[in-house]
């Protein structure tokens, strides 16, 4: 099987990029939105993010064979709830979000009886709204499907297709160990970074000009990270806590390790870890999810941008 | 009075990139460099970062009007002694080093008599040796002066004028301070960077492999920071130990709070912060710092790397 009419709720950042990335990787494939808010309708019509726009989220998934619901992880229930009355029968139910344990469940209370088979393209930019979305987000990265235990298996296979079709690899895990994973490799970043940028706003011996003004010495790369959407990082915080307090537990172990270096002078422990942590660079680098390049090689990346 | 022999020691990322920036902003400044590596000496040669590099550090700044130390923090007692014997009677003396108090008494001890001017360009990449410097990499940078008390103006003028040339804008201020506004906007980033990178390498739940294949969703960053040269870097931390375990209580205060934040569920103190923290970003775009386009602009920056 594979997917001929795919619904998309939620127009901002993900939604946008998978409409534009399925009108150009599969043409035939027809795509509708919908969105809670009128002003991101409107401007999704504008740039053509799905072929047709609805104003009614029952009507917009009538007939669909694939649901994508693209909404911050704590909208997630509401949207599948507004949702429900128009699923057909064999449809395949999934999201964007980027916490899996609690989403999956709030999906397979809300949606009885229907397939739903959660996922998350581990794709982004601090960037949200119905102006983010661009057609290679997607492309070289990541995407990872939570199937629930007895999840059918074609369509399974179908919603690998999908994504592999946007330009994905796609790899099944258990939802509990993505929320694991993504604690470590997204959210407690994500977290540091607010954190950090936070704490230098707050400062009284170093004013805010001062901060922003010698921000190249590293500081604004955090900044970029901090400028992602409120909304979609409260939520993710609340349906990840407990992997998100258990990898800061360990960070923070770690932080208070580096102080005792630091006061006790121990220059061979700081110069221990700055040896060690290149070697996952060199992996990251590598395996082409960053680059070498000053830019990062994010010029070609994102090259359909706004 | 400006310059007309400018000795460069250390002839790294800080040091080639003066070199190939002098040439190209101050075409008729006599460029003269020593490393106390000879392969980086030849390595130099090969990439003409300076017009002559000599293999004994007296000789390099023998008649130089400006010497400008651009080695590790904790190499530069060392490499001013080195080149005590053949400095000029009225040389200026600077470095670039990123921490500026102990060094500048190092200097100041090291010198006695001589005028020193420490500085620090708030400018940099990961990438160390000769390899990386680039001709631009000061350009609409902030370059920071720490002259002591009673240096002559004259010099401290010829030493801004210094700067400007190679792009960037001179800020004066007192090294104390210096130390203080460079923990928050580039030290505490960095060492945040490194910790989180070793917190995510030693995970028993989470392999190194998924480390680096999910790491898109934000990890990524930390580790370009993290991979910043473990000399350099060690050598600040020790040399800067003051201010940055102060700014480290604040930090680790913060994120404290957060966590509580989050045990607690206490999404508005969540969406609190991370709303706060869009303003700082703004600045820091506004003001060119940084770009808000996907590359963050450094395409243009870089462009002649490498
Ligand atoms: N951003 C990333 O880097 C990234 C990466 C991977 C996965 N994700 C996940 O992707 C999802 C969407 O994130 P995004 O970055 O695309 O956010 P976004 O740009 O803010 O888009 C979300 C859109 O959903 C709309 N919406 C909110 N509640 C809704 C509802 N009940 N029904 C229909 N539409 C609703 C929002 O409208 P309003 O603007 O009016 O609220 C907004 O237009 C989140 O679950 C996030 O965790 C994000
Ligand atoms: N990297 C940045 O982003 C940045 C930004 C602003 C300021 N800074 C400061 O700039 C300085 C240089 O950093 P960098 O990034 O240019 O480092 P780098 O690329 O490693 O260059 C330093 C060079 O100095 C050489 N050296 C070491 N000890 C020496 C000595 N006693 N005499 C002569 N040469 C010696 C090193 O040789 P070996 O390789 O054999 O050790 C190396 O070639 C540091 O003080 C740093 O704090 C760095």
């Amino acid at each position: 099987m594979s997917f001929e009419r795919v619904a998309v709720i939620g127009l901002g950042l993900l939604g946008g990029s998978i409409g534009l990335a399925v009108q150009k990787h599969l043409p035939r494939v027809r795509t509708i939105g919908f969105d809670a808010d009128a002003g991101v309708r409107e401007r999704a019509r504008e740039r053509g993010l799905v072929h047709e726009v609805l104003d009614d989220p029952v009507e917009a998934v009538r007939q669909a064979d694939l649901v994508v619901l693209c909404v911050p992880v704590g909208a997630m229930r509401l949207a599948a709830a507004a949702v429900a009355p128009g699923l057909s029968a064999d449809v395949v139910v999934s999201d964007v979000g980027s916490a899996k344990q609690r989403v999956s469940r709030a999906l397979a209370e809300t949606l009885p009886g229907h397939t739903v088979i959660p996922a998350h393209p581990v794709a982004g930019t601090e960037r949200s709204g119905p102006d983010a979305g661009f057609a290679s987000l997607f492309a070289a990265r990541w995407c990872i499907l939570t199937p629930p235990d007895g999840a059918p298996e074609d369509k399974v296979a179908a919603l690998t297709a999908f994504w592999q079709a946007l330009g994905s690899t796609v790899e099944v895990m258990d939802a509990g160990h993505h929320d694991m994973v993504l604690a470590v490799t997204s959210h407690i970043p994500h977290l540091v970074a607010y954190t950090i940028v936070g704490t230098a706003s707050d400062l009284e011996e170093v004013t805010r000009s001062e901060v922003i003004k010698y921000s190249a010495g590293g500081f604004r790369d955090f900044t970029r990270i901090a400028a992602s959407d409120p909304t979609m990082w409260r939520d993710v915080f609340l349906h990840n806590k407990d992997a998100v307090l258990e990898m800061m537990d360990r960070f923070m172990g770690d932080l208070e390790a580096m102080r005792s270096a630091i006061r006790a002078e121990d220059g061979e422990a700081m110069f221990d870890l700055f040896t060690r942590t290149r070697a996952i660079r060199r992996g990251i680098v590598e395996q082409g999810q960053d680059d070498a390049r000053p830019d990062f090689g994010r010029a070609d990346h994102g090259k359909d941008t706004a």
